[in-house]
């Protein structure tokens, strides 16, 4: 057997990843209640599907052929437009934006681009799995800004400046957060950008859940001053246009990042898919977005949270939660109940799943600081099930519990 | 200004894209006669775009969900009986086949998967673009086996043997051949295996131009004794369905191997596009591939290819060339013009843009062995603008030269 490169065997797959594969080839199993994975549960507006539609009928040849590198000119104009409506910052769509496969590979590209083997970028404590090793892939060492639910999972900017070192190459802040679902605070955003200026690293600003907030909105870090030059942005349409299997994100920053993010996507993907260019052009135009968001999918987004922050106090009142203030997730302290069961967070998701058909996942898969806890997705099930779901997770730990005393 | 990655500095963005961009954004430009890309020029089968449209409006959620990060195992079992008819070998669809953004990514995450820092890459000079610097992301070195038109820009397997030492990882085969449309002969092919097994080494087969062949059939590597387990074979859609802009290929190897690139593909892209796979399901089923391109792109694309070799003998008769056995170009050495001239192939493309709205691109571009030549597509324009075009690239040479007289 030849061999394999000695990074292969230090990257694992994602457990999530396989959790989904199984669902998308098995998605008649309908007994199964899901608060696994993270796709948007709501079809995208009908501007979204009539467009691919259309464009296909009319001109296959055209629907279907290579675009530039940085994906349609016209499209990055209206994600300028975009920024400048919610940032209130002007990112020029020449040359400051480029079109990515998801927020994925913006996030690699740029991974690529900034970090020589053995600098560091702090990332939280628990944080999204797709970070977790991504930064190896370009030589770079994490160091780790513990986030805790006493805390409403807010990192502390005292801690972030003690793990700030002059090999600091990037802070990477996600904000609304996956798996926490917690909002930065605005001193907190002011602060790293004191340091970022100070120590001269990037802010890698992922804002993949910018436009799924439920009560406050997200503070605007491009905006400030002197973020500019030392922010890169990315930005997805898979959560706030329900399409996440168009594999369309974005990557706004100052030019040279840009430039640094196209020469590598030559080699990861070459060029955006054009359909799902041509499909998110009406998102974007006539307040298409605004109206999908506010009218349709935030109203029931919002009442699945609530339902489930209801269902979780009634049937897990021991569990520690965090109301998240968007994204998709509750990240759920289970340490009380694991305690009493004398289980780990794995064990308990896989007993879940096969004694009580309920899917969620550990939260030590997020990092150190998330043994103990488990990731419930809110938006993916109706309320119901969603109130269904945590009824069975409440009886499973209570059952147990109670059996075992 | 915070400082990029070393990386960065060394790679360059692709002058193809460039234009490719450029066109894509200009396309009213009608006037101009383009060999320059890459892309198909016919619509894809029907039956494609009828299942995009038909699958868009039946499901538009299910249609835009995320899908696994290998792809659909239903596609996957396609994929996996069209090499069985063709190369006569079996790949398990579960462990051996994973879908990707194009061969582009199936190339970067294997080259992230085989190559150690200062590992060596075996490449033929000239060669395809997208190679050109993707190994140096993945730390490789690259050495070189240059092809001349003389040979028929066939490999010499006693020039193979005097590159590879201890420290070659992987040789690179492309055939049918970017830029210069040669079949490999299967001498070489056979020898090339032989030295895997002995050196122990990776045989990158892509595969890309596979069905897009004139005369003869392509030699089948998969199937030789011994090639299961050291032969990599990635493929892609965007020339066989004439789909580039759907951006969907795949790998095909050795299980060890397909999880790596599933591994690296975690972060590159995630998963594939959801809609381009639902796009291919039909271009597999019912012998829609074969009738597509037996009774209607390779006739076309075979006549182009004779109208624009019969234009070139005409129009600039002293231009080596080797009428390609598949693919898309004729990689025409122009030394003699071009001495005549005092001028590089750089310059001349760039005057042939300018003065006749002519493009064709550079021979360097593909590698150092390139100098002197050009690079001519054949299948992106009708045939009457194919003789319109070289007889204006002749027109050009011969003022030229005439004039300096």
């Amino acid at each position: 057997m030849v061999t394999l490169s000695d990074r292969i065997a230090s990257l694992h797959v994602s457990p999530i990843r396989r959790v989904t594969a199984l669902f998308a080839e098995a998605s008649q199993k309908k007994e199964l209640i899901s608060f696994g994975g993270g796709g948007p549960s709501l079809p995208p507006p009908p501007e979204v599907s009539e467009e691919i539609i259309r464009k296909v009928r009319e001109d296959p040849q055209g629907s279907t052929a290579y675009t530039g590198t940085r994906g349609f000119l016209e499209l990055r104009k209206l994600i300028a437009e975009d920024w400048m409506k919610h940032d209130n910052e002007v990112y020029k769509p020449e040359s400051e934006i480029i079109l990515t496969d998801g927020a994925t590979e913006a996030i690699f590209c740029a991974f690529l681009s900034i970090f020589n083997k053995n600098d560091e970028v702090v990332l939280t404590n628990p944080t999204y799995l797709g970070y977790l090793e991504a930064f190896q892939l370009a030589g770079a060492r994490a160091k780790w800004l513990p986030v805790k639910v006493e805390d409403g999972y807010q990192p502390s900017l005292e801690v972030l400046k003690s793990v700030i070192t002059k090999r600091t190459k990037a802070v990477v802040l996600l904000s609304p957060d996956n798996p926490t679902g917690r909002i930065i605070r605005e001193d907190f955003i002011k602060g790293l950008l004191d340091l970022a200026k100070d120590y001269d690293f990037w802010v890698v600003n992922d804002s993949t859940y910018r436009d799924i907030v439920f009560d406050k909105p997200q503070p605007k870090i491009s905006s400030l001053p002197g973020a500019h030059e030392r922010v890169l942005s990315v930005g997805s349409f898979s959560k706030e246009a329900s399409v996440p299997g168009l594999r369309l994100g974005y990557a706004l920053g100052p030019s040279e990042m840009i430039d640094g993010i196209e020469k590598v996507k030559q080699y990861t993907t070459l060029a955006p898919n054009i359909l799902s260019q041509y499909a998110v052009l009406p998102f974007l135009r006539n307040g298409v977005k605004e109206r999908y968001l506010r009218d349709y999918v935030l109203p029931i987004y919002k009442k699945r949270r609530d339902v489930m922050e209801e269902a979780i106090r009634k049937y897990l009142p021991e569990a520690g939660i965090v109301r998240p203030d968007g994204a998709f997730y509750f990240f759920v302290d289970l340490r009380h109940y694991l305690q009493a069961m004398d289980r780990d967070e794995q064990d308990l998701c896989n007993r879940l799943l096969t004694r009580k058909g309920v899917i969620v996942i550990p939260g030590s898969y997020f990092g150190d600081k998330g043994v103990g806890h488990v990731r419930f997705t809110f938006v993916s099930e109706p309320e119901d099930r969603i109130r269904l779901g945590v009824q069975r997770i409440g009886e499973y730990v209570f059952s147990y519990t109670f059996s075992m005393d």
